[in-house]
């Protein structure tokens, strides 16, 4: 690598709002990045982030910061609705996009960015956090090298007394999380049969505050998620069922929040008896447990290293722009199985996938 | 009472196996009754569990135990494809018949044992076991006088290493428990406006090993319960919330089993703003948590007491036939649903309710 | 083993008050006994225990049980101060003994019946219950096979809402527990340098309802017991710190009862500085984490299998009547201890050790 | 309370090492102060704590600090053993000063600082945090409003693993924690009949790395402390045993952190037998369980608005100088147990009490 692209790259963080002063923070940390411009039309909001004697810009005026030379990147922290028109800005800009998740508020809107980002040979990046704590990086190693076996059965939980937002309901809102974390881990990614959605709005709020997603997998395998923004309880955990082993993530329980079970129920052959029924044999493994150890790493900051990374790489990050789009489908289609009472609907395919050519 | 109705009632069991002891158990230990029958086929098995040197009659003619003068009622611990057969029978020769849950292998099979029941003027019930703990006492008595408020949403889980049973599926083997549980404690019974369930067999074992009910209820309240018999950690949890309180049982946790939560989201008021979306002016409580004492008791000893109450005072027992007919009309109704890939389906309704007249 | 040696051994047992009952139990479900005798001044609720048709002798006559030839063995299951003079006279008619924990209710009179035990060529078990578990058993082979390296520190924990005992206070009551199971794992049994024990009596129950006690061991090891009768919440935790490796015993948690962390810190070099101060260089592990499966028995069958093969075999049960001693030896210096306000007691060095010989 | 009180007090941060970047953040987010100037002789390491731009000034030069006229105060977090001589310096150029636990490194050092504050009319703080933290607030309501009734015992234990320490061993490291808490909850603060400790040194680390304070308590009741370095699992909880309720802190469940049981043993009565024995009338409770609702709010914050309070208002602050005295007298009585093997040993009386005059 010259020196020249191991100089810091100069980025621009846009919406200092909810998500975005965890971004500036990260960008401002680390040494692949130069913050150069924070824009937000809230200009006070985003001074009081950036600090009163700080050099970074903070402006309203986007266009001038993507006149500047110096900002090769930006990071979108905005409402999912106006992704698309920030980032097709930006990459017609020259710049490379990374967009908070999800990746925009519809499927025709993420394949546009997906496409644009693609003929303009530029990175496009969705933030998919969670994918980059230690324990989905953990949760990935361990389902790539075959210690789970065959996925067999996923179950995500994410509930607790959560605010109900104005302009979402608890699916876009929560399922993202859980959804991109599938994506990330599931060999091949997240590319479900269909995807059947239950959704409760008990306190007549006009959208579901609290919902199921069932997704029927290639090869017999399900994963469901429950997301609820009404349990006084938190919980955060994800099971993953495997033919050899069956994993359990804990994300509340920092002193285990991994465990790999070495228990399950195998099906040792099967077979059509007299009475024309099925039988199989049935073996139980009760086996030990396993917590691997975890480093204690910010993923935010795992994040940005991997923009960077692909930036100077002239590659796709790990989340890139299919994978928020992969998440876009699936959100999409659930939204038209609550309109159907739950019926199982069938998830668009994702673009086709075109090399970055650059 | 007289002492003539204080004297304890004859009893028959009829199955001594797998949950045929802790009935024959139970029995005996009551003062309320007086076991003088096992039924079953193997008399040897029921030998061995009555006791070498019992004077308890251990037998495998049926019709002989049905002639006994000093036999008032029976309880039947068979599989459920044979409860009708010998309900009917039972039931036809006088006696007052106890069902292990299931009720029966169907909706049909259960409604005849009911209306026989009921024409008979004898006592139906079905060992819903779980609604005679002191923690689903207790709920149903938080839900009664109104702690919990309004019911808003249900989730139930119940999830561990468990056998793969020969002859039905994980939704006929663990859900009717939750189901059941959920007829005791909701306000006028399950009576669910549709449900919709999704199945997983990824062992291809020719049934579903895990799977998911979504119970719409009436007032936009929605119940869900997930059973699985692939899981490695035991799971056995409900979360009932309400527009006061929410309730969560953990039924393993033996220190705090039930936990009362003064906390959650209120919609203080509702109207529609100029752009024509509806506002919601959100409330959030952060109350107390109060756990109530729960008495150590068994359950079974509850419901064989209930049983004899129901039988002297001529009264339905708390979990009559009834109440085993709407959780079968719910699985049936889940059977459907599953082969039509969770599209919601409507619950049959239950039969006319009639009054025990005697 | 000819067929001789392979026959039930004839069994009494001695005292059907609360722990009789559950030997009673056990050594009817084994193979390996005939348990042909209970005896207890109180005859109608040993024969309750027994059942009212049982062939078993139920008698108040202890010189008619010791007078049966088929009684070759006898468990003796009443309170402490009872045990020497009923154990002398069943090693005396050439009874073979299990005496119930603790041994006896002094140094002394434990003594007097190992010595008798050994003169008479007779096996004098102690039933050291807790070693018998699946848990225990486990421990001591990793502490054996080396798994945790040098011992370091034990902190054993064992708290809860416990019956305050009319003759006798909270360390003789709960702390032999916690006592043979650290003489049963540690290598070479319980033999601290000392003892101090501090007690608390805040009901002015007249004897110590909570209370410690630190053991330091050689080699710079300590060990510590924290009994308390007067706990609203139940702990039972074992921590066995070594130098290679940490284990967590958390007996409360049926799904992972132990933990073996390979965490920890090690003291890789020490030397003196210019200073004249010792310095260290310190490392920290941060491992994993492994929960070794175990298998669910129940102990006391495992105890009663033991109690028949020491005699058998004609050699001394893992839980013998020195295990017995050297927890009586500790508890005995506790007393003196806690009279001299906590300070450091030494312990009496156990009975020298004397092969059986037959 | 005029504009003149109520403007920013002056504030000087003297240390910039482990503990003060938090300090310094928390008296620059407080209204009550203007953070004036930091101290450190590491000016790189304090400049970096600041940040580049910040107008606060950065020196390595004390006398300057304290000349400063706008300077009222500073805030000491350097080595235990350099606090007096700092603190002196300050009182004696007119500033308050707050002190970093512990407040000395030895009961003469800080008498001598109690007793130059009190002379001086100024205030002299620990900082106790913990006190201020939302839990250990409410714990001392609860003792005082009764709802606990006569506090009978207290068992603390804060484990983990931990870094072994240069200069300090496990017990001034940790324990000021629990004794700093006991001192604000207990009615009367901590003043121990007398101390026994009990240390451990199983890596030949130069200095105990686990160990165990017993604290007999007036009229009875006793207090533990536990603290532990080489635990591989995090353990915070404190359990205080009252006669009417028990309470259990567990610090690490932000869920449910304070329990309140209504269990527990009451002697109801107690008499003198005709054998001459003690007999009581034992009663117990098993009432529910109730777990106040906490705020979240950082500890520091409160501390340093207390401290500003303690200024204007010209009283003692909750954490006073006497209060560090009082774990300082328990540090320096337990440090001569160790040496004499755990005997129990005295606890000096702190200073007399001199109400501040001005």
């Amino acid at each position: 690598m010259t020196a020249e692209t191991s100089a810091p790259l100069g980025v621009a963080v846009i919406g200092a709002g909810y998500w975005g002063p965890n971004l500036i923070r990260n960008f401002r940390a680390s040494p692949e990045w130069d913050l150069v411009a924070v824009c937000d039309l809230d200009t006070e909001r985003a001074r009081e982030v950036v600090g009163a004697q700080s050099e970074i810009e903070v402006t309203g005026d986007l266009a001038a910061v993507l006149a500047r030379d110096d900002v090769a990147a930006v990071a979108i922290a905005t409402p999912a609705r106006t992704h698309r028109a920030l980032a097709e800005q930006a990459l017609r800009a020259g710049k490379h996009v990374l967009v908070e998740k999800p990746l925009a508020d519809g499927v025709e809107a993420g394949r546009a960015m997906v496409e644009l980002a693609r003929h303009s040979g530029l990175v496009l990046m969705t933030d998919h956090t969670f994918c980059y704590t230690p324990a989905v990086q953990r949760i990935r190693e361990l389902v790539e090298d075959g210690s789970l076996g065959e996925i067999l059965f996923v179950d995500s939980v994410r509930i607790n007394l959560g605010l109900v937002q104005p302009d979402v309901d608890v699916f876009w809102d929560l399922a993202p999380h859980d959804l991109s974390i599938l994506d990330y881990v599931l060999p091949g990614g997240l590319q479900p049969v269909g995807v059947s959605a239950q959704g409760g709005d008990p306190l007549s709020a006009g959208k579901s505050c609290l919902g199921y997603l069932t997704l029927p997998l290639a090869g017999g395998a399900m994963a469901h998620v429950h997301v609820n923004w009404l349990s006084p309880t938190k919980i955060r955990q994800m099971v993953i069922g495997g033919s050899k082993r069956t994993l359990v993530w804990d994300d509340l329980n920092p002193q285990q929040r991994l465990s790999v079970f070495d228990r399950g129920v195998d099906l040792i052959q099967q077979s059509v008896d007299s009475a024309d029924r099925r039988t199989a044999s049935i073996n139980y493994r009760l086996g030990d447990t396993w917590a691997p150890a975890l480093p204690e790493r910010e993923a935010l900051g795992e994040m940005v290293r991997e923009y960077a990374a692909a930036i100077r790489e002239h590659r796709d990050p790990a989340t890139d722009g299919d994978a928020g789009l992969r998440v876009l489908s699936v959100l999409e289609a659930a939204q038209t199985s609550l309109r159907a009472h739950g019926a199982l609907v069938e998830v668009a395919a994702p673009a086709p996938v075109l090399e970055i050519v650059q």
